[in-house]
């Protein structure tokens, strides 16, 4: 560097330290009230979670001798090297560093601090969980990882973070807003964690054998289905195309796994090009049975070669010397697209597309259509016998959330098929069901009574397919308030349920029919109102996310399944949410336009609280929509509870399921609008104006 | 050009031209019965219109002699120099050429044929209005204008066009689009219309001197108006902005006019720099009372220079020489931006952006918002009179829809400070109902019975404010048909106007709640839900559009008002049209995400048909919801009928908005779904399901 520009750097850098002493005060994040009180006080809880911060920060420092210079900033993504949100044991790096059990989170550690960023959501939870040494930031909050990383460290140093765990895409937003700071992102190939890590870390899974996903569930041959990818990777004018995305993997090539938590997928990648399947996966978890399966022992475009797990990353860089245009996953909706480490292998042959395997997979064909209708109506069957179950005991035993929690899963664990959770079992009860995503755990487990509301989120895996469902309970009786609450939501589920529509609407412009029902008492709740669902695979599935002010450019087709929600909060008191897994067919008519018009179907079929229902709030039609519903209740999962021969659960079910009254008659709309009947004082309206129009009637007959 | 280079040209052309004979079949347009039917006979009918064209097909070659290369073919937008769709009698320079009479259309001329492009809603009018050398090509229709002169032209030809009267953006289309079928645009500045139109081409009004919109209406002095636009621009670090927009200039100066129909503003343009105030315009237009209201007598930044309308373009060509960066309106909604002859003016300088001016004026002022609740008041009892005096007469009179439309016009402009219709007034009955865009002429005039619906569709401009409604009406008894078409048509308007929502929804994110209530019979309306409306300014104002699947990215804010609208059309039967204002304001409330909860208002009070309400389909809210709105009308249009001493047209109104019941009593809900009880068949299923579990039961207790 010449002199010059080391005397402009230093007056730049001058000016900037003035600048920060006058503006950037010490960016402060979410309160902790826990840590606040321990202030001033000589002790602090001392915990592992401090001894493990203190060797992190001595690897960012032994670096320096190992692999490069010292960095003074280390960023820790949560997800791993497929960008799971939902991650396995031993990939639970965040979580051993910081103690911090939830999702979607972000730490930086620096030698003077370490702070996490982390959704609203979670907030609570990770001021529970979370050491003193750590401070948290929303996500949505003004103070970005580059800001608190520029307000700890000097300009000029090295920020560190492993692109194996980064999307592309934020790898490069990070680069440049630290870049903005005078701080510089490097790429720090070892994971700094795994490095700490000792002998405590979880193995890979060795036993975790890959099951093929059979013909009847799956619909079509894996072959077929690649055929379809190499059409479109022909389209898109591409030479192979690199999968990242394990959910894709898993649909690609019928088969399933349990690498990681809720989603039945094997812990791999895959390269497709127009002659040659490469799987790489580790050998351990390959059988005879895959082997068969996936055809390993031939040699032609139809047959998948079978490599090691790492081996991906030393084929990339070979094969990109002959290939001219790969793609690589862009992100689309939930998915973040491929990671930084593959965009980097990749090099210039990339071609960052969305992948097309997300709009094969949406469009379930008519055997998973089936088999999705099939799991929710053993679902619903499992519900109506945790729940039955749960009621009859209710005053001889005493209720936790977790006790509940545990019910729920055993029931559903026992249906015929089924193959786990697909999300992490919500049960909240009371001032806990007001908080939009909370997560009970041993800690915040609390006694159910029957003075307040239970919601009850939770889904399964089936071989058939995947299930996710919301409801709301009371044991007790409810207030007004809560009956009210409750029947919004419920109207809003009804609207979505039958609505009719060109094909052409977007999936963010059917949002307001569900949300102007909770809209009307000024509330909102924070989820998005739907997102697609996988048979037999990920909960929430890309390209379709029903939620207003966000730009979707993906519209429902035929066979697209998703989840319908909505809730109400009231802080400290209660809440209330219900979600419905719908369909979208085909009515057979065409717009005007020449869309065809499309309708959905409830999928879900699990019964509501009619005790929670008002039906004075509801118009005649949608009480006709809700008798129809409890009326495929009674039929379908009637059905299947008599098949288990459950008979305290079928009549359970019968019980929530009977006819409501579909006319309002003049008693209850007047106990309704509260006594003095609205049709009275219009007529007295009515009579006034007439009087008062008097005199004209006189002054305009005499003139 | 070398040899080489000729003779690749001619193997090109050669190729080409085989290709086109093998592919492109002449072009076929919308099929018109009438010219088929007189193909093959001698004579066909000679009129004005055809030595019209001819006229112009000479002028076309003239131009060879005078300015330039002949040109082969000629486009010729509907449009005048300001972009505006309705134009004055000078500026009808398509249906001087044509006899063509709606708007939104496209002419393309060449030695060997004419032809037109519209919009489908206009087809089955232009087909009557042209002659057979015409063909009419739907706007959205596979074969674009450049499509047709690539049929009809050799290649290499030259084609003209007004570059004043076309919008840029447009005019970079059409040079794209011809250069990639060998043709080329060339800008004919003299007008070839005007060229042959002689003397009875009408003068330019010479007698209509502009109006001062006085500070009681306007709520703002223009001043400040012109301050907050300094700023906007000083934002946008701009030197200058060009306005081209005739609203924007008359709600900027806080003046009107009668230059155009249906919208009250001045044939003008403005610029504003920092220091100076240009108003182009012609100077007989001029009065003391706008000389004073301007201060056109000063020199600083407040004072507004009034120069000739011509002189616009040396002027831009003068002050680009010292402007670094001049704004210039890009398109923005139903807003088509500048044309291609400003572009051309001002040059390297330009900065396209959407005009500030839009965003001023779409949240009206206090006094804006008093002026519009009032002028929709007066408008209802305008409308409130004709139908009540209509109604009286209609036994024992003839009436036609031209003889409605008089009458309805007649009432309105008798109104206090009325200043002439927002819209081209529609009274369509029977089947022409069913027709979108139907508008009535002595052509297609038909006589009014009492046996079907009649739509009518109108618009007054006031002082204090602009409005916009529909209503359908039947004079005899309605089948239920048309009720249950009425029905979901009006609880459309009913569930919009009642919404509350987050003030970051996006406009056509609320376009479901309406149109869901006719998709369901898997119908659907062709027009926008919803667009601006001005305070005595234009009734299609932007930048709100309530139409789903358009990317909008402005959102509604207090004070924006705007057009609430469904539709039922049934082919040559009926149809239904129900348009409301509405007016978006502040509930005080905060979602949680922080932004604002804003709710709709009715501002148009003008009774619905209660005939044709099915109560049975509406909910009981619904039935509040209506109830209120009648109350509200009774109030305020009862109170202004009895000013003006109009009790006929009180007592109309009275009978139109009495009291609706709210709940719904058995015998109604049995008749509605048909006698046979839900609850009778529901009550069935149930002993049903009871009676086939009996066996499990006895499977059960025997096991």
């Amino acid at each position: 560097m010449t002199t010059a520009k080391w005397i402009w750097r230093l007056a730049l850098n001058i000016i900037l330290l003035a600048l920060c002493g006058v503006h950037a005060e010490k960016p402060s994040g979410y309160y902790r009230q826990v840590c606040e009180s321990r202030k001033g006080k000589l002790i602090q809880p001392n915990s592992a979670y401090r001894s493990r911060l203190l060797a992190l920060r001595e690897q960012m420092q032994i670096r320096a001798s190992l692999v490069g210079p010292e960095i003074y900033g280390y960023i820790l993504p949560s997800t791993d090297d497929h960008l799971n949100q939902e991650v396995a044991a031993r990939d639970q790096r965040l979580r051993y560093l910081s103690g911090y059990t939830g999702v979607r989170a972000f730490a930086a550690i620096t030698h003077r601090g370490a702070a996490i960023w982390l959704e609203n959501r979670y907030a609570q939870q990770a001021d529970g969980e979370l050491d003193c040494d750590w401070e948290i930031y929303l996500a949505n909050s003004t103070v970005s990882i580059a800001d608190w990383l520029g307000s700890q460290l000097h300009l000029d140093k090295r920020v560190g973070a492993d692109p194996q765990l980064v999307a592309h895409h934020l790898w490069v937003t990070w680069e440049r807003e630290l870049e903005d700071r005078f701080l510089k992102l490097v790429k720090v190939n070892n994971n700094l964690v795994d490095l700490i890590w000792g002998v405590d870390r979880p193995a890979p899974p060795k036993n975790h054998v890959i099951q093929v996903q059979v013909q009847d569930f799956a619909g079509e041959h894996w072959q077929d289905k690649v055929k379809e990818l190499r059409r479109r990777l022909a389209h898109l004018g591409c030479d192979a195309m690199v999968v990242t995305s394990l959910t894709e993997i898993s649909y690609l090539l019928n088969i399933r796994g349990t690498d990681i938590p809720y989603t039945p997928v094997v812990k791999s990648y895959a390269i497709v090009t127009p002659n040659d399947i490469f799987f790489y996966v580790d050998h351990d978890k390959i059988s005879l049975g895959i082997d068969l399966h996936l055809r390993t022992d031939c040699f032609n475009e139809d047959c998948v070669k079978i490599k090691e797990y790492h081996q991906i990353w030393s084929d990339i860089r070979t094969y990109v010397q002959k290939w001219k245009r790969v793609l690589v996953p862009a992100p689309c909706v939930q998915e973040l697209g491929a990671t930084e480490a593959i965009h980097v292998a990749v090099g210039d042959t990339i071609v960052e597309h969305i992948s097309p395997i997300i709009f094969m997979r949406a469009q379930k064909n008519s055997d998973e259509q089936a088999g999705m209708r099939r799991a929710h109506v053993k679902d619903g069957a499992a519900i109506c016998e945790a729940m039955s179950n749960l009621e009859t005991r209710f005053n001889t035993e005493q209720w936790t959330e977790e006790k509940i929690k545990y019910e729920i899963e055993l029931w559903r664990l026992s249906q015929k098929h089924a193959k786990g959770l697909s999300l992490r079992t919500v049960v909240a009860y009371g001032e806990h069901s007001a908080l939009p995503y909370y997560i009970s755990s041993n800690v915040t487990n609390i006694e159910v009574s029957d003075q307040s509301l239970l919601v009850i989120e939770s889904g399964g895996q089936y071989l058939e397919g995947t299930t996710d469902v919301s409801r709301t309970f009371i044991f007790g009786q409810p207030t007004n308030e809560m009956k009210k609450a409750y029947t919004n939501v419920l109207a809003g589920i009804l609207h979505l349920a039958q609505l009719k529509f060109p094909a052409d609407l977007k999936p963010s412009e059917v949002d307001a029919l569900v949300r102007s029902m909770v809209w009307k008492d000024m509330t909102d709740y924070p989820q998005a109102t739907g997102h697609g669902i996988g048979a037999y695979g990920s909960v929430e599935e890309p390209p379709i996310s029903v939620a207003y002010g966000k730009n979707s450019s993906f519209h429902f087709k035929r066979g697209y399944f998703f989840s319908s929600e909505s809730g109400y909060y009231k802080r400290d008191d209660f809440g209330v949410r219900l979600k419905n897994v719908l369909e979208a067919i085909d009515t057979g008519h065409t717009h005007p336009s020449g869309a065809h018009f499309l309708a959905f179907q409830d999928v879900t079929l699990v019964p509501y609280e009619p005790k929670l229902i008002d039906s004075t709030l509801l118009s005649a039609v949608e009480k006709r929509l809700l008798n129809d519903y409890n009326a495929k209740i009674r039929n379908e999962v009637g059905d299947e509870l008599k098949r288990l021969g459950n008979m305290k659960a079928f009549y359970w079910m019968m019980n929530k399921t009977r006819h409501i009254r579909e006319y309002l008659p003049e008693d209850e709309y007047r106990a309704a609008t509260g006594g003095a009947s609205h049709r009275t004082q219009s007529y007295q309206n009515y009579a006034l104006t007439i009087i008062t129009s008097m005199p004209v009637i006189w002054i305009v007959s005499r003139s």
